[in-house]
Parts: structure tokens; sequence; C-alpha cells
């Protein structure tokens, strides 16, 4: 494949500065790019990388559309990490595709209902009356229970497991090793130790929604657990029984929520981050990576730390060490004043 | 289902304030509770949510016995959260039981050896000389290595892996994805980089032990690593190579303990928290959630924070910045009066 | 099995100290040591465990050469760690040893490349244009994806996922449950909520690498993840895509490392130890157990806490309680002889 940076203007809707005929036949990052291939820039404090780049071909941000280009084509975009990815996709090979059908060492229950052009994948089991849409697809040794429905277009990828009587979305993706509807972890003390509190709800996925490999959604205790539309979550994420995920929430890798906590909207956890039980995170809230969330945080707020603060708040300790070794210092000074004057 | 408050009160063997007639048709939150489903309260403290349910039938512990119950029906329980489990018991659709025999797509080595009432699901891998006790059940595409031995009554679920020669007891769950004897983690330098030390020896998981999704538990070095009798292992927990967890512990999601660490009885790792390797948790630890616990702590206290310490200790930690505050508003008042005094 | 004291000597090169006729029946910690069985002591450090010991064959380091044996027979190691692991393998039972040749329940497209002496277990699923090199294992019920390339002598434990195109090197061990190859994260808002950046590079994994039970290893945007030679990754680790990770480190489990972020040789990261996106560290950089770095860290440095800094500032942090405490009782004196002045 070989493309021209005016091509590629075409294709992003951006505005082409330089010459439009240089060639491109890849793409790669800023500093590993050859001359023929085109790179990125997303924010203009990345701008010392851009210096040292070979790439020809820069889709850049709109705040950097009056820097001297140098010698190469600029392509001004509103979005560079949309466009970059339109991009990407002119050069890249495509994943391949699920065959379509029911693989023969699969084990399809008879009253399980498949849509049409389902793909289901070699040695995957569905059990009875489980539902799967139109053009969805299960991956080689997924475990799809009893009465679970999933909706249509959905990549369920290999080695998923999906408890009984679990719902999945439409146009869904849900990556490998993911296990949606385990028991929610319940116990009470009991004469012979601790006893099990039955679970015996289950978890809902909305539409659009990604699931990275290895989360884990429980199954609500009673009632459910609930993903709502277009939340992504990222790998070895812990969602527990009866949490709520709002629209458009991201839970980067490794955070986790505890039970019956609740999410807004586009509520953002980064990497590592923790919630505790049956709190309240607003609409928009943004958790930093590791941060500990002990109670209930209002719509728009950003914290971080454990147990989570305002950035305000972070600030004022994080501080702390330098703060002390001044008052240390005043301290001393007004030591020596009052020798002084005590003399 | 329709069962009276009155009914309810017998079962859960609970006292009955108010109307013992009320029908109620199912079970919810305080907060999604229709007036004839029936809820509950576990703690003074949420009585606020009481006020504003529609719930018409409420479960309350010991300490709410004397409140105005406004119309509704009481059950008094001595434990709230078991007795509710009971009546979420009389609403819900049971699981789907396990059909018991050998799936015809299960591979079973001919040296294994299957109780009665053995389930082995479709998929399933049975290798050599291992054996399932009397009426235990092994989900579709389990693997269960050689030698390995699993007790009685005993429910695994799709996708678990067991490898070779570890031991499970009677009546444990162990759910989707759980990984039961990987190689501990272990390795020295060696002339041509990093050399793996040999793990030969096993896990050992005792009776009434459940394990939730994507758990591992790594072989010993040597000898065993240990998991007693009624232990409960929430989701995404990793427990290394040697390590010894006393009867009845309760390890919450995500929380990780390292090589040749030993719990005691009762002892309890909040979400996130980590145990350092090498050191023991007496009897009734409690760690707070995210807590990384560096040293020893002795039987029956609560360490919170990284490195973990006492909440006295971590109070006097937290309470740092308000006073860092005082303390430089006393400083400043000092430095106005010796500037005075020195005039 | 029996082996005598100058035996295990003879065997791990040691210097032995006493009587080498000692007849030594197995091997056990110091702690749970019989007294015919061998065991071992790394650091001077544990020298009191010693002195509870029964074990009559004890492996020790060079600095404690001229400790006094007490009875006991020493056998003096450079690295005793690697020497005493050469002795559990004499007492060891072996591992079960794959069984050559193809499983009849595999499934194996035609298209795939199996070499020499490979064995593909039970249920495993082998897709088009896959290649696994000879003497390699693949266990039972893993999926290895379209065009994966598999080096030779690698052993893949059972429910393992390599998504297509990811390429395994040589002397690879790949433990249960992990997932190669996922896409990696990263969403861009458009009109309808978060919409998808389409990954479309690999995960290439180097030669003599091991990778814990359900780790996760995402595949880049475009290009590659790389995890270079001789890379030892424990259990739940988490690595994003375009991650570098250099020869010989060590991500000890529940560590994550976000995307881009460049890790160079002989990094450590220990235990749910985070490492943020896009930034770099250094050579035989050490991240301590849980901490977060938060940017990027010079070769050699030691760093810890969240956000990481280096021993002397944590210290400087880890003591303000006792430094605030000192300060507020000078605050208090100073409080004292200014009123007594101003008298």
């Amino acid at each position: 494949m070989s493309v021209t940076a005016s091509q590629i203007a075409e294709l992003v809707k951006g505005k082409l500065i330089g010459d439009g005929s240089v060639v491109v036949n890849g793409v790669a990052s800023l500093k590993d790019a050859k001359p023929d291939q085109a790179s990125f820039v997303g924010n203009k404090r990345y701008t010392h990388v851009l210096d040292e780049s070979k790439a020809k071909v820069v889709l850049i941000c709109k705040d950097m559309e009056n820097d001297d280009p140098r010698g190469r084509t600029f392509i001004v975009c509103d979005n560079v990490d949309y466009a970059f990815s339109q991009v990407i996709m002119i050069f890249a090979k495509p994943a391949p595709k699920p065959v379509p059908g029911v693989h023969p060492s699969a084990v399809v229950a008879p009253s399980a209902k498949l849509g049409k052009d389902v793909s289901i994948g070699a040695n995957a089991v569905i059990e009875e009356n489980a539902e799967i849409g139109d053009g969805s697809s299960i991956g080689a040794g997924c475990y799809i229970g009893h009465e679970v429905k999933i909706g249509a277009k959905c990549t369920i990828y290999p080695n998923v497991t999906i408890m009984y009587r679990c719902i999945v979305g439409n146009l869904c993706i849900i990556h490998p090793g993911v296990v949606i509807g385990g028991d929610g972890f319940g116990f009470v003390p009991g004469p012979n130790g601790l006893m099990k509190v039955p679970q015996t709800g289950i978890v809902r996925i909305g539409d659009d929604v990604e699931i990275g490999a290895n989360t884990t959604i429980d199954r609500a205790r009673f009632d459910q657990t609930w993903i709502k539309d277009n939340v992504k979550i990222d790998n070895q994420v812990m969602v527990a029984h009866n949490v709520v995920v709002g629209e458009s929430s991201i839970l980067v890798a490794q955070s986790g929520i505890a039970g019956s906590a609740t999410l807004g909207r586009g509520v953002i956890l980064a990497a590592k981050a923790g919630v505790n039980g049956h709190i309240t995170l607003g609409d928009g809230v943004q958790v930093a990576g590791t941060s500990g969330v002990a109670k209930s945080v209002p719509a728009g707020a950003i914290v971080l730390g454990t147990p989570a603060e305002s950035q305000r708040e972070f600030m004022a300790r994080y501080t702390l060490p330098s703060r002390m070794e001044k008052a240390l210092a005043r301290i001393k000074a007004l030591e020596e004043k009052v020798a002084e004057l005590s003399k």
C-alpha cells in the first residue's frame, strides 16, 4: 500500500500544510518512523520528539498549526488520535474473521437459539436456552451458560465464560478470559464458620460495551449488576455484585469496584484505582491511578490518593516534606532569637 | 410465588411487628423496592434510606426494634443478612444443576477415578490418575491435571485449571478462570541471565473453601501452599508459593500474598491489600483495603496504609496536613510576638 | 531416595563442614525439617531460625562459613538458592511430561505448521497458518490464533489464549489462563460516545520468557508490544499496548505497566507496582511493591511510594509524624519561653 499525503489529508478531513505529493508507505511512532512513514503528535508538549523524528508526514493537533514544519508535510486534525487511527487502518492487515456457522466440535444445546450469521468456534459450549443474536461470534473454548442472552453483532473472543442467565447487549466486544456472572462475594458467620450468602441475581451488560482480558464481573446478590451502554473496561478489572456503572464510563486496567457501589455517566477510574462498596461516584468523576475511593464523590470531581481526596487536599499532603523543612527552619530561627532575647 | 409477612417471620425465626398478613411477591433493595417487595436494613445508620423506601415489609436488626415502623411491617432478626438470604431463596429461580455423568465430548483418562454422581462437563479434560469425589461436578472446559485429588460435593465451574498433584477438599466451590498449581515465581541469577528455581510442591485446599473467578494459587517450591478449611477467597486474588492461609480467613478481591507468608485463623484482607513474603499475620488480623503489609502483625490487630500501621499511627499520619496548618499558625504567632519583643 | 551429605556437597560443588556420612531422605524448610531432611539458610539474618531447626544437613551462604555448626553438617555454597534447587530435584517427583503428537480431540487447522515432537493437548485449538516450533507443547484447551508463531521447546500450559499474529520465542513457559494479544485499550470521544481506536499491532515475546497464570499482555495499537529475552513475569500482571520490557526484567505479581512505557534491562517491579504510560524506566531500576511510578526513572534508581520517589525522599515523608511531634514540642517550648519573656 502506498498513499500520498494529500490522500491522507482527504481521508481524515485534515488541512494539508506542505507538499501533498509525498508518498507514505506505513505508520510508526515519531521515534521509530522512517522517512516514508506517517506519524502523529497529539499534544503540543511532544514537540521536542517531533524535532528528532524522521517522519516526512505528520498529523498534528490544531494548536500546532502555526509551528514550523521544517520541511515536513503537516496534516492538521481536529482529533489527531481518531485521524491517525484511520491512517493506521490503510496499512493494517485486517484481523481474521470468524467463520460463520457452528464448528463441528462445539457443543450447542438443542434448545439454544442462534441468530442469523452466528459463528460458534471450536470446542465452545452453549447451554440450554441460551440465545445468541444475529451476526455475533462466540470464540473457541467459550462457555455460554443456561439462558444467557447475547445480543447482535457481538464479538466474544476465545475462552470467555458467561454464566447462567446473564445478559449481554448488542455490539459488545469481550476479550479472552473474561468471566461474567461468577457469584458475588458474600458470607455470614455461622455456627461452623463462614456461610455462603446466595447470589441469585444476574449481570446485565448494555450495548457497545468492551471488556478487557481476564476481567471479572460478578452476579448480583439479587436483581442485577449493571454495566450500562458504551462502557469501556480494560483488562483485569473487578466489578463486584450489585455495582452499577453509568454510560460511557471508563475502567482502566486492574481497577476494582466493591459491592453495591454506583458510578454515574462518564466516570473514569484510572489504572489500579479502587472504589469502596455502597458509595456513589457522580457523573464525570475522575479517579487517579492507584487511588482508593473511600466515600461518595460529587459529580465532576477529580480525586486522588488513598483515601482519595481533592487535588488541593492531595497537594497539601504531598508537599508536607518541604513544608516541614521550612517550618523547622522557622522554628530554629525562633529558637535562636528567643535564646538571644533570654540573655 | 407469594408469601405473607407472617410466613417470612416464621421462616427466619424473626419477631413480627405490625401486620402479618401483608403479601410479599419478591425482594429488592430499600431504594428499588415496590410496595409488595420485602427489603432489609442491616445497620441502624441506613435508617434514612428506610424512610424513603416503598417496601411494606422490612427485615431489621435488633437495635432498630423500637423504631417507629410508620405503617410498615417489621421483622426483627438476629442476623439480618442471613435472614434476608433465606427470603431471597423463596423467590430466586434455582441455578441450573450439573448433569450427572461424563459428557461425551469430555476427555477423561482411563486411570482417572470418578466417584458416585460425578458430573464432568463438555470438553473438560481429566488427566491420568486424577480423582474426583462423590457428587462433585467439573464444569465445561476445565482442566484437571495428573494425580489431582478433588473431594466430595465440590462445584468446579467452567474453564478452571487445576495442575498436577494439587489437592482440593470437600464442599469447595471454585469459580471460572481460577488457576491452581501454576509454578511459584522463583529465579536466581545465572551466567545467561535469570534461571528458573524448580517448583516441585503442590497446592492443598481444605474443605468448604470458595475461590473467586480468575484467582491464582501457586504451587510450592517444595512441600505445599496451603489454604485451610472454610477460607473464602474473592476474584483475582493472588496467593504465592508456600503461603499458608488459616481457617475461615477472608481474602477480598485483588488482594495478594507474597511467598511463604503465613496467615492465622480468621484473618481478613480487604480489597487490593497486599502482604509481604515471609511474614506472619496472627489470628484475626484485619488489613484495610489497598494496604500493603510490610512486616508481621500480632493477632487481633487492625492495620492500614502502606506500609501498614495501626489505626492510631495511621490517623497521626492522615491528620498531618491539618496539624501542619495549626503548627504554622502557631509559628507565625510566635514570630510576631518575638518581633514585638525584639523591638 | 537417600543421599549422603557428601554426595550433596559434590552435586552442588559446595564445601563440606562436618560429618559427610549423614543420610538425607528429603528436603524441608528449616522450621519444618525432620532430622533426616536437608534445609538451607540463604541469608545470615535467618540464623535464629537455624538454631531451632532439627535439620542435620544445612546448605549455608559464604558469610556463615565460620559459624558454629553445633553438631550439624554444613555445606557452604556460592549461591544457596540455586544449590538448594539442585537438592530439591533429587527428591522431587518429576512433573508429568506432555504426550507427543496431536490429541484426537484437538482442532488443528490444515494450514498450521507443527514442528518435530510437538505436543497438542486435548481440546486445544490451533488456527490457520499458526506455527509451533520443534519440541513445544500446547496444553489442553489452549487457543492459538491465526498466524501465531511459537518457537521451539516452549511449554504452553492449559487454557492459554494467544491471539492472531502474536510471536513467542524459544524456551518460553506460559502458565494457565494467560492472554496474549487482546486488544490494547484505546478510545476516543465521538458523536455517539466512546469510539474504539483500532489495535492493529502484535505482541512479540522473546526467548526464555516465563509468564505467570492469568497475566495479560495486550497487542500494540500498531507495531508491537515487546517482551524481550529472559524476562520473568509473575501471575496477574498487566502489560498494556506498545510497552517494551527489557531483557531479564522481573515483573512480580499484580504489577501493571500502562501503554507505551519502556522498561530497560534488569528492571524489577515488585508486587502490585504500577508504571504510568509513555514513561521510561532505565536499566536496573527497582520499584518497591505497591508503588505507583508517575514519571521516568533514571537507570539504577530504587523508587518507592505513590507517586514513587527516592528512598531518601520516601523516608523524609515516612518520618513526618515523628518529626511533627518533635516540631510541636519545640513550638510548645518556644511558646512557654516567649510567654515568660513577655511578662
